[in-house]
């Protein structure tokens, strides 16, 4: 493996099967800007934004990436340099758009990914023809199945974040603001292998009750209940995502019993994967606990996401879906009950679905851990 | 000004004039998801990306925001709550695009943001039946001209920044990693009143003949020709951003030559800002003076961006550009000359359009530093 990727093969195997997926569902081209999918197909962690770089993967034919010259050489490193694929570099007033499309002939039907800014899915657009399509239809079959060497990486991501949520209670103390503790979770998250922190809530009493709370100057007082929702990529750029819920001393019978019923529906939850369940399933099995317990009105988001590349993509885990669970899938499971203006507490686990289940990449205890 | 934004007052201007400017081009709506143009017009620092927030601003009526529940209480503490727009929240499972498009009417023209993924806007196109078009148009003709709190923002940030490239010396030198110098960097772009680091460019040797190398593990060495580009964030939300160029002991006078060179190219582009001129001329006023000194090839990119809520937008300053400059306008103006696998160097200052011609945001000398 090379710094950041994997070997240039797995890439190439990749655009194969894109181009196969998009003959498949009818699309002449795949046009694909940097981020996640980009990375997925490429290896490359190329993030621009105005100028434009793309990868166009025809149905038949060969692949080509537009580049800034600029970022050529960067490109040149990654799996597409091995792969020997087309690069056509661009300066500042050229027409990269143009270069884009030369010579690939008339275009019916196109896909660009999610992440495409408006900044060039509309000049494209305009240029083709015909309105885009999204490239999910084809990419989500790929990325949504994980490889070995995919939950391999969430693995150690997972490990990473579970050896910070181990050491959550040297700095969670009353006294001191959300604020400074998230400095310190902040440091601990890239010592122990993140590339960087991507995103730390800790929200604690009234805060926790917000679910994208992130940190504010509160100082956390004795008998706080605190959410500490915490996660970053890892190299090759798969992404941790693990909450655990604290309370500072001891927390009151009413507490407890509310964490006793969202523990339950995160186990059941867990308990109801395997292939074949439909991602609908899996959060009803969480709800059901919850509602039943008379809190479903403080559950007020989906059971979980998939994670990969990206924090969020598919499958998501919510209510009516009927997206079948396949073995390779990894996604959070992690209910929560929020009481506006007063607590609220969480528990999230990232999970792989296996041939006969889930398995989960966090094992840090579930309990409210008390600091 | 409330933390993070401007009175609400502000941005209730603005909503107005972007409503004016909208029905003026013959657009019946804009539809401005999260992200620069989000905060211009309301204030608020949302970020969301697959779950929808969508401020639509028709041509005639009220404008509407449509709102995950879960972000709804942190979007009315942003100038849309002060000024009573209807917000719309919606939970997992809704329908998002069609809460956007109730009861708008018929739209046969339409405007996106830049910066709106295909996610959301490909579903907006295959609803209204029409391809988007960019809300750029309307947009940057705001953006682009800064009022008088912009641009005190912008030279606070510029005043941060420069705090920072005073102190620089303090931890470039022989021996130390790219990575540790901007270790410290880092530490001081956020000690020195940015929100937060947002790109740090160490390119050291060979390094600084590639104007996008971010950082590496190369060890700096005695006589080393170094490129420092940093910037970020102060609130509400402007980018500072500058260059200058180090060197580690003293240089040869090769480097003193060219370096000569780019010192006057970049001052003969700021004498030539001036409300009435173009991008262009400006692009060109640098790019002569290298050029005619034998380095044109060596400088391969625009001479600079506008910068404000975006650390890239427009006024692009670039080859051809007929973008007249005005008052109030806000870019970089940094010239490069890059020798591949050698050294390079960049001197870069944000300069505001003033009636009688340029005020640079960044004061520190421009001369070759030797550290």
């Amino acid at each position: 493996m090379s710094e950041g990727r994997f070997d240039s093969v797995v890439y190439g195997s990749r655009l194969a099967r894109a181009a196969d997926l998009a003959g498949q569902a009818g699309l002449d081209a795949l046009f694909v800007t940097t981020g996640p999918d980009f990375r997925y197909l490429t290896g490359s962690r190329a993030e621009t934004f105005e100028r434009l770089t793309v990868l166009v993967i025809p149905a038949q034919g060969r692949p080509r990436v537009v580049v800034p010259k600029m970022e050529l050489a960067a490109l040149r490193s990654s799996a597409l340099g091995d792969l020997g694929v087309d690069m056509i570099d661009w300066v500042d007033g050229d027409d990269p758009y143009a270069l884009a499309l030369d010579g690939l002939g008339t275009i019916n039907r196109f896909a660009v990914v999610d992440a495409m800014p408006a900044l060039h899915s509309v000049p494209f657009t305009h240029r083709i023809g015909v309105p885009p399509e999204l490239a999910t239809v084809v990419l989500r079959e790929m990325r949504m199945v994980k490889d070995a060497d995919e939950i391999e990486a969430l693995r150690r991501a997972g490990a990473a974040i579970d050896r910070v949520h181990a050491r959550v209670g040297d700095w969670l103390k009353a006294g001191r603001t959300e604020r400074e503790v998230a400095a310190d979770i902040d440091a601990a998250i890239v010592a122990e292998g993140h590339t960087v922190a991507d995103f730390i809530i800790v929200g604690s009493g009234p805060n926790g009750a917000d679910p994208h709370h992130e940190v504010s100057d509160r100082v956390i007082d004795e008998g706080d209940v605190v959410v500490v929702d915490i996660g970053g990529p890892v190299e090759p750029g798969y992404n941790s995502d693990s909450t655990r819920t604290y309370v500072v001393g001891s927390a009151p019978s009413e507490v407890t019993d509310v964490y006793a019923v969202l523990q339950r529906a995160q186990q059941a939850a867990v308990d109801a994967i395997r292939p074949g369940a439909t991602a609908g399933e899996i959060d009803a099995a969480a709800r059901s606990v919850i509602t039943e317990a008379g809190y479903g009105d403080y559950f007020i988001h989906r059971t979980g996401h998939g994670i990969g590349l990206s924090v969020h993509e598919e499958p998501y885990i919510v209510g009516g879906s009927d997206q079948v669970l396949r073995e390779g899938m990894a996604f959070s499971v992690e209910p929560g009950i929020y009481f506006p203006g007063s607590w609220g507490a969480r528990i999230e686990d990232i999970v792989v679905v296996t041939a006969d289940g889930g398995e989960p990449m966090n094992t840090q205890p579930h309990e409210l851990r008390s600091v």
